[in-house]
């Protein structure tokens, strides 16, 4: 980390190998989500700043992520324009409430060009949704070759509110595992990379958060009060996930736990997830589809036509 | 126009009244686009800054009227999620090519959240598309209560792109002026705030950027041979969108053309254009549907339980 604070003008890389490695749940293992702290900062260069010098400086990084992470949406746009490609990047972001999936959507998402973005939120499922196979309206949410997807919420959900809160019985949930890992085996194979992201928060951040948003009235409308009754099933809510990520983490399709206590520190690790996506695809410009020369001639042909006619 | 080039923490009015007064056309009347200058200023702030200077000022300021804008998203969507409103508000985008549409939705749309953000661009019609009135795929794509729209090219390209080209009979297409005004007056009853922008720019100006695209190879994929085919028939182009300008430019729906061949100019003008649309709708938080205190009590029986079971 350099030392002024509000951020010089290059990305720097995270410590340690990459944000990846350093956050990747091994696939296949058991999960313990107790033993990761939500206040770590996993990745984050060290050096002399400290406190709220560090914050900025996250925040300026994440803006500049922005940049570079929207040249290579233009390039994965422009390969899927010029039919050399099917390349799609899929960001999947799951957290409990509060646990932060708005905010990184805003920050994150927001520092990228809405043009090559496809934000898809899930809520509950309308009374179409509920009479298809819960996967039904997760592919026609998926994104088009050539755009970055990102998923505020997802199938996941069918297999963690509706398992707490028993929406269905436990003969189906428990099935949902496998669909899940063999329909996303079948999106890998088509071209997708999938970044799924669990944001960690801690029992305590959720109840300063929940503060907040009945101590702000600018805040309420944020606030539903089943939003307690599912804070009493937390240990449900954390038996469920520990499960989702252990079954449903693989070699194609790993869980990534982003410690989200810090808001900032999550945001940064998030944007350099995507980054090292980009760059396992290693993207270029695709090639003209035209001969330049001849349509360089064509258009100086027009501008010459424009001082004839005086336009 | 402060003097500080990089723009000072807080959003500067446009000078001679709001920036839809300056540059929305006279419902009704004829419009002759000749006589607007593409690369005029009308409503910036004059002073001393000048050149790069004025540029980087007015970059500054869309990153902040990016942030006011997100405020006003915000209650938008508040209001929406509570059930209080219906209110949203529709940016459409017309240009001929290189005029600059991609670009502003990257630096406007870009400056604001894109949780509350519905973008959506409309090419060439799908064969699935053509098999309906060419209102279908527009009515399918509108913003729900609570979200700003932003429309990359619109219906209108049925009376312009579909009249040069002769893709319908010239009986059809004439017919269409009127379905668009009726279709705009439903929106408007039903909510929709529409704000309709013609980028204008000139010929020498599409023709430089043209040949920005042909001279950096990472600009390829934007181009298209037939670019230059439509370029001839500029005048053509001209004719058309004057007739829908003045044949669509209603007291409920006007139009508004801004000089587009500065950038920076145009971003800054229609950041404002929706700053001015949000300030009509004079937008607050919805009251809490909750009991507020009560839902404390809870939050901290919760906090309290976190210290016995040592969460």
């Amino acid at each position: 980390m350099d030392g002024d604070g509000a951020g010089g003008g290059t990305v720097v890389r995270p410590v340690g190998g990459g944000i990846g490695e350093l956050l990747r749940l091994p696939p296949g293992g058991p999960v313990d989500l107790g033993a990761i702290d939500p206040g770590a900062t996993p990745g984050l260069p060290g050096g002399d700043v400290t406190g709220e010098r560090r914050k900025a400086w996250a925040r300026a990084q994440v803006g500049l992520l922005g940049a570079e992470l929207g040249r290579q949406q233009e390039m994965l746009f422009a390969n899927a324009k010029a039919g050399t490609s099917t390349r799609r990047v899929l960001l999947i972001l799951q957290a409990v409430d509060c646990g932060g999936k708005d905010g990184t959507v805003k920050r994150v998402a927001g520092a990228l060009n809405p043009l090559g973005l496809h934000l898809r939120s899930f809520g509950p499922p309308t009374p179409e949704e509920l009479r298809h196979d819960f996967l039904w309206r997760i592919r026609r949410a998926l994104p088009p070759p050539g755009y970055l997807g990102v998923f505020n919420r997802s199938h996941y959900e069918d297999v963690l509110v509706a398992r707490v809160e028993s929406l269905v019985p436990e003969a189906i949930w428990r099935d949902r595992y496998d669909e899940i890992n063999a329909f996303e085996r079948e999106l890998v194979d088509s071209g997708v990379s999938l970044v799924k992201v669990l944001l960690h928060i801690s029992y305590a951040e959720q109840g300063r958060r929940l503060l907040e948003r009945l101590d702000d009235p600018r805040k309420h409308w944020k606030y539903d009060p089943s939003d307690i009754d599912a804070r009493a099933r937390w240990d449900d809510y954390r038996a469920a996930y520990a499960e989702a990520l252990s079954r449903c983490g693989t070699d194609v399709a790993p869980w990534f736990v982003v410690p989200a206590d810090r808001k900032w520190y999550r945001d940064w690790a998030v944007a350099h997830l995507l980054r090292e996506t980009f760059d396992t695809l290693a993207l270029g410009y695709p090639p003209a589809g035209f001969d330049v020369r001849r349509e360089r001639e064509r258009l100086l042909g027009s501008v010459q036509r424009m001082k004839v006619n005086g336009r």
